[in-house]
This record gives structure tokens, sequence and C-alpha cells, in this order.
């Protein structure tokens, strides 16, 4: 049986907690922030306002903390309205009215973290992950039912034809609430939806398609005539792939444009900063977050998951995968300290035939 | 002495181009093109339009070809506007007035294309790369007076003191006339300035400052409050770096936003195909562009880069240089096919130090 | 059903073949080969002797050819005795009567060899492989019954659980004939029997091991107190693994020695050409060869197996197979134009543990 | 002015040194240790025999402790002899008579090891390295007076002509006192002083020769002639490359034989157990280590290299570099716990370019 660590609820009623001042605030400016502004972290944090200490919810890193309605509301620095609240100050122990709770999860029946050590380190190819999948096989039977699942995926994932059909299949038996791509993967999935290709090269042979190149502009052009990805699966009767059954099962995705975008289709967003925007009003639902085989997608994920969640009621960990075939990749997010992640060093083809025939 | 190679001038007196008929348009939707529309090359391509055969400039890959003012344009097919004429049809071998000039390079006194072999091959960590690097000094020297030299930077090019002194020395010696980059470059680039770190890092000593993490994005702030680059620049009497470098010789920067962006900085574009648009406007002018440590950023600026161009009133080669630690990233431009790119597989510090050093 | 290509038969009866004159031999000195000595490849070749054309049997790539009781014999240059006749010429076109028969499978039913375009291309994290998993599994179940399968395996086989098992059931099922690796593969597979750790880490946990570093060294210790590798086995009841595995089905094992051993086990060939000739005696076998994280018995391998071989009574091609998380290990053979070779870029514990489960 | 840590001599007139008995021993077995054996560290070791603590000299990680004449000697295992008395339990504190000394160096006027965090941690691409190049060149204007240095070059480090003549010209101005290789090195770097090739591609142009995969062949045939490789080089005229550096400085060099070598050349060590004890005899002298781009040599030198060496009269550091262009190699050594490793990701050649260039 899954048991998630056990959140631990600081106890106010004592010192430093209990004689610290209210925590500070000065207004912000046109576009920046006061001096000496606080900088959000991946943990659990407090503001005492008005005597009270107060849980900052929907948090992120990095971010600036405004009072808005007497509530403290984590809010990316250019979101920042001339002359609001902002928290300013940079001790976070409680004694000035600021609390990170960094050391807030304890291992049911057990004093040591056990796991802590394993999952700090660096992962290599020749680190050992028959435990990591099988907690993500436990872990993600009990987000099917009970969490939100956020896949993060690179195109390469739907450039073989069986882990598209795996990730397809992940989808279908309700293993994702929510896809982060970009414009490559939606478009080579569905050019592989029309042509069996993915950049013209047959998704199963190998084989070049004559004129191939022109495939995957062919099915943004029909995407792009239909007006949506829906609307155009509905007219060339798509019936695989993983854009078709994030459709089907009415599932959201979020596909933020990049300057390598040919296009794109209809549901990319072009500017970074709206999809910025996009992207965390989901992982605010997120409790697990599953990356692969995207560089920059997992970091931009990375940064703006916290390290826990409110779910079924309860403060929980946030669970973060990266999995990548290069270690640079899957160890960066936990070089800069931002997440605690679990990496897998892997080919993702191989990650997720593996994950959906472990899910069975 | 630098001799580039000589463009072979396509005899249009001749068949299959004397008798083809004009080259075919059809008028293009409300944000889609026509059925078979044709999609451009990084060759020069020439469209018999009113029976003459008419270069297409200033072209790029993937693009639509569009006649405006009777000139053929390529244009981004999302920039097409509904009712234009638009280039139809996938022959390009000038039977039906569309002719792709792959072959057009010939090298001077002799008749083999030798180098040809070489760089199509894959590059690895045991190429030998010592001409490589004399080519390139030879090129540079040559490029300073009669080129325009394109940097296409990821930030890791700033996380290192002397490569981040190197780039700014090449700048200032006048081998670089326009910058490509993300909003981490620039700001990793004024942190340095500022505190001499990067994400809190000494650039030189390794060392993590404390309370480091805020450094990045006080940074940020400081260059919001001034209100741009510049004006932070001066106000804070920044006297080197990269950006400090570009600022002092007049230079120009893209500055293209991504959706892992803190911030960002005032000058950086959030809307990733206003960042095309800028991008694709200097490299039109680009005859050099050399990219390094970052595989977004290259894909985009390669895509985006025909292998020819005109200069001093010649059409000649554009030269592309791709320099990552990884294989994988060096010879992924290549294998899309996009571009004859000479790729280095070394770490992007050494490859600074060392071309600032063979330049002296 | 798997059919393997055709095997094309010189016809000799036509020129160059037919006036051909015999190929040359001139005596080899004390240590060194005649000058302008003939070096074999990986394809079939063909010697006249004696006005017939003699196919060199057991042939590998980079030897002498000694005319040794009127047959020609591969000889590895060092092995050739003095005064021995050794091939001379480097012409191998069947003109001076010597044959390299390059291009000499036809796919059945098929004119263009269409999987050769395929598997000449390099292999990337982004190359689909889900055919070549299917092909694998295919010509496995013909090899079990029909063929000789050496696996080659690094050390990080055995550093996880699952992996492990894996490679062991797949040795019980009957897809192994011969298993090549070093010292310390079949150490830490016999330190994982003992303690469940590999390099005193848990194999499933990661868990490190209380002076879990002793555990390496006192497994050799034990295996040379036993006297051997089965001896041990016997001894300490130990009924999992790969080496229990192969003692358990009887099948051959080269343990070939590095100047990395810590022991060694008492089955480990100390000199390196020894364990060469041992390698070869089993190549000479091989119908398939599966080589998995480990660059220098990869390499080493691969130098000794042509692309052909010998099978109830036909020839056809041998399979060659090198699995690595790394594209530049995985393309370092073709580079070297040594083989054949079908590259998988993945992680060999995800590869094994499918290759088991798609043969179940 | 290059200062070394201080060694902390340890006090044994104070507890727990002063009441602890002497150190255990038992005796051996034929080819095995007794139960329970000690197992040396890279640190320094000192034993308690006869009342007085000694410390072990010459020593090596992994090995057994054998008093042979009084005095504690570091064995490996397969060279203990049976009956020799060897060193059992494991408690390194002092209280039993084995004292392991790991943190024996304080930074000259500082309190704190500063540099320690720095080096623990992993190394990447994004590393900065300007510190870790000033500090080796100052390291090596040391060494050449009053240390003594090894390298351990993999092939490729004579692939390209540029660096083949920097580490040409460091061993003739004094940089290099020994040099470990392999068969490939010392092969292709005389295959390029008669070709101008490795493997039969132009070091320079990278053009391939003719033929060109006879060039190596061919070159070990020669000095397999001429008996050796200074008869090689005086019989050749050979005036360019590393192996012509070595032989002419008069510097030794061990050459260690492996399962992929063709030939192999004269001086090549065809047992490993063998190449083991004549590259310990070298490191036993060692003060600083540098490794390029050969994972095997690096991980067999980083086993046999303690931490500490005496030089000088005084006990320091000894230094070990690990150069490569995969942070996985780089790193590897550093997991295993086997040594303080300053590792450099980058490419080999620009590494020894470098170097060279800030040695003038």
């Amino acid at each position: 049986m899954l048991q998630f660590p056990e959140y631990v609820v600081p106890d106010f009623s004592r010192e430093p907690f209990l004689s610290a001042p209210d925590a500070s605030f000065a207004p912000a400016g046109e576009g920046y922030l006061p001096e000496r502004f606080y900088a959000t972290t991946i943990y659990p944090e407090y503001f005492k306002i008005g005597g009270r200490w107060r849980l900052l919810r929907r948090s992120r890193m990095d971010c600036a903390v405004v009072l808005r309605g007497g509530e403290p509301v984590a809010v990316e620095p250019r979101l920042v309205k001339p002359g609001e609240p902002v928290a300013v100050g940079r001790v976070d122990d409680g004694s000035r009215g600021v609390y990170v709770h960094a050391d807030c999860f304890r291992q049911p029946g057990a004093e040591k973290p056990a796991a802590a050590f394993a999952f700090r380190t660096g992962r290599s190819r020749e680190t050992s992950f028959s435990q990591d999948y099988d907690a993500l096989y436990e872990l993600l039977r009990h987000e099917r039912d009970h969490g939100y699942v956020v896949w993060v995926l690179g195109p390469a994932c739907v450039f073989d034809s069986d882990s598209r059909a795996a990730m397809a299949a992940l989808i279908g038996r309700g293993y994702c609430d929510c896809l982060f791509a970009g414009n490559a993967l939606a478009t080579h999935d569905l050019e592989a939806a029309l042509f069996h290709t993915a950049l013209g090269q047959d998704i199963y042979t190998k084989e070049a398609a004559e004129n191939g190149h022109y495939n995957h502009l062919h099915t943004i052009n029909l995407v792009r005539t239909a007006g949506s990805i829906p609307a155009f699966i509905e007219k060339y009767g798509v019936s695989d792939g993983v854009m078709h059954a994030l459709v089907r099962e009415g599932k959201p995705f979020v596909l933020a444009g990049s300057i390598r975008d040919d296009g794109p289709l209809p549901e990319v967003i072009g500017d970074v900063y709206a999809s910025q925007i996009a992207m965390r009003n989901e992982i605010c639902k997120a409790t697990t977050v599953i990356c692969l085989a995207t560089q920059l997608h997992t970091i931009a994920t990375g940064n703006m998951t916290p390290a826990w969640c409110e779910a079924e009621g309860k403060i929980r960990p946030v669970y973060f995968y990266s999995v990548d075939v290069s270690e640079f990749a899957v160890n960066k997010l936990r070089d800069r300290g931002s997440m605690r992640v679990r990496g897998l060093v892997t080919n993702v083809q191989d990650f997720l035939v593996n994950v959906e025939r472990g899910l069975r």
C-alpha cells in the first residue's frame, strides 16, 4: 500500500514563531519589486500577517509574495502591479515573520528519511532503476483515482510507433490529466496519424518517404485549414496517437510556442509568458509530474512546481520525474536545487513502453 | 588567402529552363496555404515569372513563396495574407518553372568538391578539429571587414570568467555583428558584472555566494528598475561582460524569450514569432553564424539560415558553426538536412578562449 | 517467418576470375609480415590457389592470410610463424587472385537492399527502435534452435536487480550460447548473489551497505578460496544471477582481464591476447552477437566478427547489436567500418527487461 | 606562489592511539586472504606494530596489508604469498591498531577547507573551469622541477595534429615524467609520423587516404620488423609525435595491452596484471596524474593512486585530473569514492592545446 510521507505541521505556539513580528511588506514599482524583496522557494512557506501564520498557497519558486485581500499570494515579479505590497526581507527562519518549512515531510513509521540520500545523489546510466519503476507504477495507480498527473513530453516521444502508442494508451486508461508540450510534439504526432512518419521518416520502418519533408508542413497546413486540432481530428478521421487520445478523453493540453516552430498549430501559444501562466494554472493542481526528453520544458516546469501540494485535504509531496538519455539533462534540475527530482537515465521510448506494460 | 567557392550561375538559355512554363501560383486561404504549396529549401531557388527566371532573395527553409509586386518573396506560412498568390507544385528541377540550385558552388581551381565529404559526415569527440579552427580564424578575419557575423550563445558561455571575457573581447575587436540569445545569457552576464556570480556561484572560484540564488533575481529587478539594459549598464557602471561590449560597440542583439525565463529583462521578446521575425531580419544579412551550447536557438537559427548569401555583390556560402559538448546536439541540425553545418564537439568555454587567442 | 537474405555465390567461370593468376604469397619474418601483406575484411573473401577459388573460412578483419595445408587461413599477424607463406598484394577485385565479396547478400524477393540505408545511417536517441526490437525477437527465436548467440556484457547489466534477473532468465530459456565479459561483471553478479549489492550499493533500494566497499573484495576472496566460480556457487548455494545461470545451463563464458581488475576471479584470463584467442574461438561459431554497455569489449568483439557465417549448411549474415546510452559508443563501431551494426541508444537495463518480456 | 595544504601529523600520544592494541594479522591461504582481511584506502594509514604506529608507504586502494620484515606493505591480494601475515579487522579509527587518516590536509592560513566542497560536487559542461586551468598551470610549473607527472592518454589525443603536437611539446619542455597508454595511442601516433593519418584519416584535413585502413597495420608491422619503438624511430627518421618525444627525452612509458589490440607493438604488455605492476611502480612516484579521454586507463590508474604522496621529504596531496567530453566519464571515478578528482568536461584536443599555450 502506497503511503505518503506525513506533513509535519509547524508548531506556531512556540518560539521563534510566537514573538516574531509580522512579515514586512513594501510597495512595488512600475514593473519592478522593492529593494530586498523576498523570493519564494519550493517548500511550504508561512507568513505572519495580522499576528497569524498563513500558508502561502499555490506557491512556486522565485516569485514575489504579494498581499492581496489579506492573503499572501505568490506572483511572478512581472505580474506584480505597481503599488502592491510585496514581502521584503530574507530571513526565513520564522523570527521575522517568514518561515520556510524545508524539512516538512516525515516517512511514516521511520525516524530517518531513508530515501532522502538516494534521491539527492546524481543519477547515471549505472544507477539501479528497478525500484523507481515499481514505485512509479504504485504511484500512478494511486494518482489515477486521487491525483493530477501532468506529463511533459519532448517530440521524440512520438518519433517511434511503440512509444507513441504507449503514451496514447496511458492517456486512454486515465494516467494523464494534462499534457505540456510544444508545437513539434503535436505536429509530428498528427503527421504520424496522417502519414505514419515523423519529419518524413516512417516511425516503424525508418524509411524516408518521398518528398517526406513536406509531411509535417502539409500536416500543419491542414490543421490550420481545419481551424483547430479537434476539428482536424474529426475532419480527417484521425484515430490514433497522443493528441487524438487527449481530445477523445477531454484532457487539457498546453502547447507552448518556441522560436524553432514551423506553423504553428492553432492551439500553440505564441507568447512565452502567457504559456507560463497556462502551465502554472495546471501545475497548481499537479500531484505528479513526469518529464520526458525535453530539457526546456522540463526546466520551465520544474521552476514552477513546488515540492508539495494539497490533495484530498492534506499536504503531501509532489513527485517529479525527469527522464532523459543524458545524465546532464536528468541532473540539471537537481543541480539548480529547484526540486527533489527522481531522474531516470534512459531512452524515453523504452520508458513509455515499460510504464504502459507495468500498468496493465 | 581565403577564397570562397565560386557560384555557378545557372544557364537559363538551355533546356529545361528555356521551354519551361511560368511557375504556378494559387491564392492562400485565411491562415493557411493552398493545396500542394511549394516549400523553400536552403539553396538558391529560381522562379520563372513572366518568362524570366528570378532568384528568390532573402530566402529561408520551409517558407511559402508569395508573389509580391511581381517579385517572389519567401514568407513564413503564418504571415501569408489571405488571397495572396502562393507558389504551388513540388517539381523543382526547372521543368515547371521552379529550380532549386542545390549544387551551386564550385571550389576554385578544383574539379572535385574536396571538403564536401568531410563536412557531411558526422562529427564526434574523436574528429580532428585543428583545420576547422584554422579555417575559422581565416574566415573571421575576412568577415570582420567584409561580412556579418551572428553569434548565437547559450547561457553557459558566461558561466565561466575566461570564456565570458573572451566573448567580450571578440565583440570589442569587431568579430561580432549581432548576438542571438535568451533571457538567461543576458541575465547571468549582468549578474556576473554585479556579483561575479552566475546563478549565485562565483564564475572563477565556483564558491557559492550566501543567499546567492537571489543574485540573478536581484539583477533582473535592477535592470527592470532602470528600464533597459543600456540604462542599467550606465547606472551601475558595468564595465565588463558580453552585454556591456555589445552596448558599447553599438551592436544589435535579439533576446528571445522562453518558458523557463525569470523576469524577463526589458529587451526580451515575449512572443516567439516576433522573435523569429527579429532574428530573421538579422540572418538575412548574415555571412557567418556561430552557435554555442544552445540547442533550441541553434535549431531555430539553422532553420532560418540559407546555405548562401549575397555579399560584396556576389553569391557566396553562409558558414554555419555549431559547437557543443554533445555529439547529438552538434549533429542534430545536420541530420535534419537543414544546413551544411561545421560541427565542433567541445566545451564552448575552451572554444571561445581558443578563438579569442587565435585571432590575436 | 524470418527469412535471411540470400548469399550470392560468385560465378568464378567468368572474368576476371577465370584468367586471374593464383594469389601471391611471400614468407613471414620473425614476428612480422612480408611487405605488402594482404589484410582481411569482414566480408567473404576468396583466394585462387592452384587454379581454384577457395573461400577463407573462420575469417576476421585485419588478419594475415596464411597458407596452411593448402588452405587459406586467417591468422592474427602475431601468430604467423616465421617462414609461413603470407598472402601479399592489395588488389581485391579478383583480377590478381584475391576477391572480396562485399555485396554478397540479396534480400529475398526484392531487388533493392531495402534495409541497407537505414542500418548505415547513424543511430541517435531519436531514432525509432520499435522495428529493431521486433526484428530482434524474431531473430532470437530462430537462433535459440538454429544459431549461436554471443552476449557481450558490461558490468552495469548486473547493477540493477530487474536487468540482472532478465539476463539470467534469457540464459535459462536458451537465448544465450556464450557470454563475453570481464572480471567486474562476474564479480558484481556474484556480489549481488551474496549481498544483494553491487559495489556495496543495494541493486534494488540503492541503499549503501555499511562497509559496503568490502562486499566485492570479500566476494572475490571467497571465490578464490573456493577455487572456481562453479565451486563457489555450489559452496554458497548461489541460486540467482547471470553466472549461476550460465553454470547451471553449462554455457561457456570468456572473462577477459583488464588493468582495472581487482582480484581477479579464477576464471579470468590475464593475458589479453589469450583472451582474444578464446573469444575468437567462440565468435567463429556466432550467428548473432549482442553487446551491451561495454565499449572495450564491443570494439574487441566487433573487430573479430565477420559480416557472415556458415550455419545450417548455408552462408548467412551475422547480426551484430550494440546497445548503449551514448550515441558515441553505439556509432563507434560503425564509424570504423568494421561491421554492419544495428545500434540502439538506450539504457541496457531497459533493453534487457524489454527483450526478456518480448520473448515470453 | 603555490602552497600545498599542510599534512596534519596524528598525535599518537593521545587516546585512542595510546592504549590501542597492536594491529591484528592472520595468515593468508593459497591465493586467498584470511577472513575479515583489512583493505586499504586512498588515505594515509597507520598500523600499530610492536607498540609503534607505522605509516603504510607506497599505498594503494583495495590492497591487503602484509607484514614483511616488520614493515606493513600494501600488496594486491593476488600477490600475497601463502602463509604471509595479513592485517585483519575493519575498525579503522585507531582503537584497534589501524588508523585511516582521512582528514589529513589543512589549507595553509585557513580554518575551513575551502576548496573541498567545490571539488566534491559533480562537474558538468556548465562548470566554470578557468580557475582549474590556472591552478593546473601553477601546479605543473612546480612539478616540472619538483614532482613526477604521469599522463594517461587515450588514443584520441593523437587523432588531431594540434593536440598531438601540443602533447609532444609538453613532453619536450619537461612537463611529463611518464606516460600510460595502450597499443592504440602508440600505434596511431607512429602512423601519424609515417603517413600523417590516424586510422587512415588525415589528422589535419580529415581526408581518407586510399587504402588507408592499411596504414596502422603497416605501421605496426614495421615496428615489429624493427624490433622496438626506439629502433623504428631511428630506422625511419621519425621526428615528431608523442612517442618520439618520450624516446628522445628518455621518459618511461607503460603500454598496457587490451583485447581490442591489433599487433601489438613490441613494448605492449600482454598480461594485464603485469601491466598493473608496471603502472603501480610509476604511480608510487607520482605527485600529479592527468588522465585524458580514456575511461579504462583512468579508472585503472585511479584505483592505484593514493590521495597523498611523499615528495621533498613531506607528505602532500597527489593531484589527479580527469578530462573527458562526457560527464559520466569525468564523474565516474569520483562516484566510486576512489579519489579526490578534479574533472574537466571538454574535448581533450582543446585541453592539450590550452595547457601547452598556458605553459609557454
